[in-house]
């Protein structure tokens, strides 16, 4: 796959996997089902995809190392710093400015480092595809197949089919729906037509910069400054004096909902899992027969049921009459969330700045 | 109060309150209120009622250091250390032998290590009213007024009163009832006249000796051999050949059921508590607003009701959309019971020696 580029995205923290996610250890470093990284899959993934050259890591300088240990072979050079987390569309602009420099042709599959994917052959045979589209100069983003009404997930709407004669079929887009609220959620599944939107997108690096110089021309001026001084001594100033005054913004507000020739792939049989909160865990891992999902501990369970335990340090959770529990044990705090309340998860995180225990994020 | 003696029985575990009590550090060494320990306490009641040459303390070898260094005023030579535990009949049969040989005329007020008595001034008013009652010669207890219909408690039937002119009233004990039923603990809380059993004692060392004598012949002539050694060279080796063979039994079973001229003090406004279980919390710490007992815990609640959250290391603990739920971290386990379930910790226990992890008991 000539001119073909992966872009990592790998500068968050995954707050609603808290206590186990943190500030120091993000979600995607984390081997939170007791196997590698979310991290580590993400790059082993593209293996027959791209080679290790052709893999670029957007992160922060407090996760470089990290990051930079659990890959090697992705050449230093690939690992583009962000000075702050300034959203999406600021990551996926520095990494199309800077291919697009390399590589006039490029195109660029935008990934996120956190996510969970079972199938990495399903993958594979879907991002050829959407290449292929991506070469039309279309704006291609993936969508699941949803399974169940979220509110967890925003939505895309498809359009007509692109092609009828495609290997894979590609859709136009219609429209994207923010996350929705339950009954909003459970029409669109009734209704059909409509993708969760996985966050990962595959585009011609000049295409999406020329979006971004159309709809977000404050983030187009500041790339062009950074650009220019990217292969002169000037890379770091420039890019520390122009990253602060970034308005943070995501790709999908900012770019993807008022952009033309956009389409959906449907991504189905990925096994794909955002691993967005703790109750996917129960999607994630096969329940035993009582419903509880084990992760790391040494569960000894009298009449419990439909739990999650999970536990950092191999702990002994003893657990008696008790149902629809939510337990992570990560040493210096322990969370206990009723199954319907993971979503609150979030909220803990506000507290914990409000309330001087920040030392906890 | 001459010729009067505390006995304090220290040896056991309380494995009801499993995963903080432990083999190595048992209830009644634990600062289970995170204040002094409840042996700490149990020694500093006496104050002012007999010297520290009046409290004998029977234990374990495993333990004896620990009681030691916590109760230093206590002569060395007060520790009775039992080769293996063989239950309190035997503690006391000990105990009564070793102070005979000192006092003639010594009463014993046999005190559990391991109970909380938030009023000690009340304490002290009704152990010299009991030794007064002890003096003519009848074996005392001490009936605790029940609350409520305690399923966890042994109960005493009160018959006549024993003088009209005494200052304190004095019951003759009708008979003794094994922990009941939920119905049976109802019916006898709505017919009055029953106590629970406190499992404290005031009787002359004699008087028990010759009871134990007649109810338990196998013990007495044990502790016969024993008393006869005690002031030799031998008294380690015949205590170490006479105690493995005594049958492990109860005072209330050996004795108490059947022994005559019994007698109960009504021992109220003690503000008693053997804080036998984890749901015994609830009683000894004034609940919040929302009905949460926390202690030695940093809490952060949401929507949490009626919950006992305890932890041994000040750990963070963070709970959402919970009820009725007792948690206790112990560091290396956790244990997570629904509020009406705390008597299975029992099972527990019972489970850690089955499966391989008497690592945890």
């Amino acid at each position: 796959m000539e001119h073909i580029y992966a872009v990592i995205m790998a500068g968050g923290g995954g707050t609603r996997l808290w206590p186990v996610s943190r500030r120091g250890q993000p979600k995607h470093l984390l081997p939170l089902l007791g196997e590698e990284t979310l991290f580590c899959s993400t790059v082993s993934r593209l293996n027959g995809l791209v080679s290790p050259e052709q893999i670029f890591v957007v992160t922060t300088l407090e996760q470089y190392e990290a990051l930079r240990s659990q890959a090697p072979e992705i050449p230093s050079e690939n690992f583009l710093i962000e000075p702050q987390p300034r959203g999406t569309a600021a990551v996926i602009g520095l990494a199309a400015t800077v291919l697009l420099r390399r590589d006039p042709q490029a195109v660029m599959m935008v990934l996120p480092s956190d996510h969970l994917i079972r199938n990495a052959d399903v993958f594979r045979l879907i991002m050829r595809a959407a290449v292929q589209v991506a070469n039309q100069n279309y704006l291609v983003t993936l969508g699941i197949p949803p399974s169940f009404p979220s509110t967890g997930y925003g939505y895309i709407q498809r359009d007509a089919l692109l092609s009828e004669s495609a290997d894979y079929p590609a859709y136009r887009v219609l429209r994207f729906v923010e996350k929705p609220d339950e009954a909003r959620a459970r029409q669109m599944l009734a209704t059909g037509g409509y993708y969760w939107n996985s966050g990962m997108f595959i585009w011609r690096a000049d295409r999406i910069l020329s979006e971004i110089n159309r709809l977000m021309p404050d983030l187009a001026r500041a790339l062009a400054s950074i650009g220019a001084a990217w292969d002169t001594p000037e890379r770091d100033a420039v890019l520390r004096s122009e990253w602060p005054r970034l308005e943070p913004q995501t790709i999908d507000y900012g770019v993807m909902e008022h952009a033309q020739e956009v389409a959906v792939l449907p991504a189905s049989g990925l096994e794909w899992n955002d691993v967005g909160s703790w109750d996917s865990f129960f999607d994630v891992v096969l329940p035993d027969e009582a419903g509880n999902v084990v992760v790391n501990s040494d569960h000894l369970p009298f009449d419990t049921y439909n739990s999650l335990i999970y536990s950092v340090g191999k702990k002994l959770i003893v657990t008696i009459g008790v149902d629809d529990l939510i337990v992570v044990d990560a040493g210096d705090a322990l969370l206990l969330c009723h199954r319907d309340r993971a979503q609150q998860v979030r909220q803990v995180i506000e507290t914990l700045k409000t309330t001087h225990r920040e030392h906890y994020l």
